[in-house]
């Protein structure tokens, strides 16, 4: 394997961005990366301050992505990876930037605002080789993997029936007008559909990589509930799968006084799992005709992809910086893998990737396609 | 009020009969009814046996239920209330027969298997002036209660979001085939969708009874989801609300190890409010901007419409089998002050009735009608 | 058996009382008993008045004990069982007249307030042959039968390690003085240690049923942590068990907040069962090496004498009341097995009795006397 | 402020200690620190392999903590700040020679294996002036700092009642020996009594973080409920504080099953507090005569000192690491103020310290002293 830790550049994440530090913590934890250059603004005053804030050397914080990718290009020990933690609108363009200069990247979801950026850019990863980790983080968490693993270890038998929910109060406050310099609220700078964007994408994402399925047929309804407002709140879906099995699909960030409450559960011919993120060290195992099981990080009954996935014995919490860092750190065994020429572990490679991002946008379109038709059922 | 016992008449309920027990049960708790007659089986052998076993006189155990309402209409000290609890294709005849006699009903539910025959009943419901009790005894629960009268006191302010399941696993184990001789595996004798007449109903009636809303349009699938059954086993919709309130429904009796999972989640401008039947002792309420809370029987913010539900100070909890009686002892107040020409206490009047029984009948034929128009918004 | 309804008395229980309607609503829930006469009050008007409330004949409505036991002892189809639910000083008497007179009891405990009274009735029971039933209700729930039945059937192997704690808040505003009216308050009626009698005794007997073993040796502190209150608001122990299991006790009326936190936890070699009021449809059990178990009533894996305590399917809970219900309908059993000669169910003769009401009471004293000796170490 | 990363060394942590990575993960994750020297083994050979596998140059890893203490001493840009994670009984040994060449240190708990050593060395650190943080890193979960700032803000009023529990199961497997080469089983390595080193001391240092109270008398039993076994397996006490207030303690290691069930409740005169590190993300507050509430990281009513422990907003979990980076995060203020000469921020000084440390080893020594006086209430 490679023997160094992965330099890496970031994008975006500059003070006020929660996000931004969620990545760079991610990145830390494992200490398979070590965050070296970055852009952390479009601003170029506040990336410098903010870049000095972080610790970067003063002569790799730059002003511009083009210039850093340029810069480092030419740098000897200059970036290996670049991680992207900008507005939605934004990711497209630098994704391509920096897979055109031959980095592999990371980058948030979701991946893109369109369709075609879509899968203009999966074409871009597939063309290049190069490794691309869209940070759906929620897959990285321990039991999140297990219940993937068990699926596909067939403890559930057949999969029939899912139902997933994303829930939040964040834009609940109707006391309050939308702040408009937010992209938050912003339609056009958040894309097609903020709350499919924003959490949306997260529970579609989180249903195929626990399941395996894809969402063939979307029947939905998307708008916004607290009136007058701009972007999209809430979106209510039915979901046919390629398997036959069936879904209901619920995401809002208007449910006044719920923190986040993501919450996944699959039923198959053998039994039933179900997975809260509010409460993610707990995996409820429901089989067919014995008692309901309580499933722990490294308790027993864990598989080897939830193991890996896991630091520490069971009992102990970890938490959602645990998961992102999975994410991160599947993606440096990854990219430590393609540029030593060596096998990555497989367990490593199920970080979401490209193709993720684009059944998601598909998905985010479908939906809002069947929603402008009366909920009429749409292929996706 | 009356200064005794009702008397009362049950319709089936025989020996094998779940149902039967609990209606008893629940007469019996609070001491407002004493049982003294019956038809426990549509066969006379079973009928006779049955009744005795529950201790019915001899001579009060019928083999027909005409010939019990004539014979009690007779009777000196005859009976003043007759309760059904057969399988669903028998509750109109039954309590349309009651009622022309005059006695007051209550009848389990789905209220009938068609659209026309709730319309008949709730008409004679309403020309008789007689007491018509539907036992949809979810709302008997004394936190369903709170969170009703909570509403209704504007603690959630305008409702904007509603998600109800009813989740089982009865009908998962696959690996039998369904019982030909069962009624709840008959699509004749069970009604137009066992799942949704089943499940469906307590579903729909429970976001009603504590949103106070209507459902004015719904979109929905609703099918077989183990192959080759018969039945309908899984419903899935989105709905609209009368108010403009958006939801989400899903029921199914087809998810493996499940047990009886009915959820109820409601989000007004000012909270939260989440209730599961499995931990009826618990009503979380999250108001916007403030901790979370977990509301308890008589516990402290309990509302008059809670307290009278409850016999118990805090922390003891109560089941099903005291909501259930919740939902008799109303029907014995409604009753006994219509026959004593008293006022009821108004807050036992919120037991469900043939008007809810009509708009659950609606709500199912409107969910029915869309599944078959391709998921198309129907109005019921 | 017994081809009818045990007729029962009540001693207690008049208005304002608690315990008296939970009594009653046991005795009615499983049709089992009539209750046919009683004492409601010592204060005659009063008895008058709350029998009449809760229908009794006004010639079976009696004010004093004694002469309801001559007069029942007397009338043909007379009593048959008394139940005596009256505050903690007059158990004793009422229960040692009844049973002089050939009746069956059903007693509330603590079973006396002295140790002395405890083997005189203990005697009593025994020479008479009579059926004696302490209403531990605790030991009702499915649940707790559940783990005492897997107890029993070796699945926990042999017991180690228990904890026991029984946590209320109702003594614990300090704003308002205590109520001297209230026996609760009272150190001469209400035993040697309110807090140990009331609530402490319950504990004791919980863990006995469900363990099988007797405490051997007592370690305690009993007092008042409420400054100036006449009477114990906590007591907290170690314990030593008869086949060396260790133990944890701790109970409290004082903590502010708390509703009714009972809670057992009972490790052996083999696993840990945990089991709290609050909720107590559910029983966790965590076998060594294997994932943790929810376990439900009905649910899989119950055993037969859990089976046989609940009257309901899995999945729809079962409360405070149904627990009460299944300790009277077991002395019921019992009762109409004696009457008849015949052999009751043994499965129904695990309800606690007069034995079981004199190791609590020796429990009792042996803390007292331990917290005295500055926690030294007592037999008991 | 100091404008760069503390250096810090690690002594102990090599391959196969579970507490190793938590020490350098927790060092990472907030970017305070970086790791640039250690001795990872008394082994030679194996301190280098295993210093080359965390990232350490060649030249900074040694082979004997005095070795790296004169070396790094002399090296420009050498070390800040030492890491002990070691087992029990070399703690005193490196953290005195640390200390005596002026180096602040990091020390995992429990601080020494005697008293006397305890006192030496909390004098060493009060003459040094240097820093010295003792890693009791469930002290660093925002939920338990919340119950603190709450308590010191007095909310929860006079506190009266307090329980505390630690249950763990790792060392209940009876059917495998006891393992002789682990120090965990050793009595001379992991000192006067391991389950009370080893998790009673985590559990007698959150009931004085949280409460601010000091124990002033205990009443325990200590010992093995596992036959045959060389070292302690479980402890029990009865506690009295010094504001008379009065608690229960139970540790054990030895209850088949049980994950890590470290759990505090504490009762005011206003209010509980209820926490379980098995889920952390929960704090449980019950206020007298008002509803129970859920508070959460960032949740509504976060006070300053439990906000300044998060990370992230309101509905994504933390877990173990993160407060264990809590307690290194604060360290680095303190240890930067201190080198700076500024002042740390006052809510960064919280973290567990030598005094702390000391009371910790007062306490175990003091419950082993009444443990064989059978059970006679000690000073401590």
């Amino acid at each position: 394997m490679l023997g160094r830790r992965l330099r890496l550049a970031v994008i975006g994440g500059g003070s006020g961005s929660f996000i931004g530090a969620m990545h760079r913590q991610a990145a830390r934890l494992d200490d398979r990366f070590e965050i070296v250059a970055g852009v952390l603004s479009s601003n170029p005053e506040k990336s410098k301050k903010d870049g000095a804030e972080i610790g970067l050397p003063a002569d790799r914080i730059y002003t511009s992505v083009e210039e850093m990718l340029v810069a480092e290009t030419a740098r000897k020990g200059g970036i290996d990876v670049v991680a992207i933690m900008t507005p939605n609108d934004s990711h497209f363009e630098y994704a391509m930037s920096a897979l055109e200069k031959g980095f592999d990247v990371i980058c948030d979801k979701p991946m893109t605002n369109t369709l075609q950026e879509a899968e203009a850019l999966h074409k871009m990863v597939l063309d290049s080789g190069l490794v691309f980790c869209l940070t759906h983080n929620y897959t990285g968490y321990p039991m999140v993997r297990q219940a993937k693993a068990m699926i596909l270890d067939g403890q559930l038998g057949t999969i029939r029936l899912i139902q997933v929910e994303y829930v939040q109060g964040g834009k609940a406050d109707e006391s309050k007008p939308d702040p408009s310099a937010s992209w938050r609220f912003d339609p056009v700078r958040g894309g097609p559909s903020l709350v499919m964007g924003d959490i949306g994408s997260h529970a579609h994402n989180l249903v195929r990589f626990v399941t395996g399925l894809e969402v063939s047929e979307v029947a939905a309804e998307i708008g916004n509930i607290v009136p007058g407002r701009a972007v999209h709140d809430y979106g209510g879906a039915l979901l046919r799968f390629t398997n036959g099995a069936r879904g209901s699909y619920w995401v809002t960030q208007a449910a006044a006084g719920v923190e986040n409450c993501l919450r996944i559960r699959v039923s198959g011919t053998k039994g039933t799992v179900e997975w809260m993120q509010e409460f993610p060290q707990a995996l409820t195992f429901k089989p067919l005709g014995a008692p309901s099981q309580n499933r722990t990080p490294n308790g027993p009954g864990t598989l080897p992809f939830a193991k890996r996935s896991s630091r520490i014995v069971a009992g102990h919490p970890e938490g959602f910086h645990e998961g992102f860092a999975n994410i991160y750190s599947d993606a440096a065994e990854a990219i430590a893998a393609r540029r030593s020429g060596n096998q990555a572990d497989p367990l490593a490679l199920h970080f979401p990737n490209s193709f993720d991002g684009l059944m998601g946008l598909k998905f985010v379109f479908g939906a809002i396609e069947s929603s402008k038709a009366n909920g009429k059922w749409t292929s996706c």
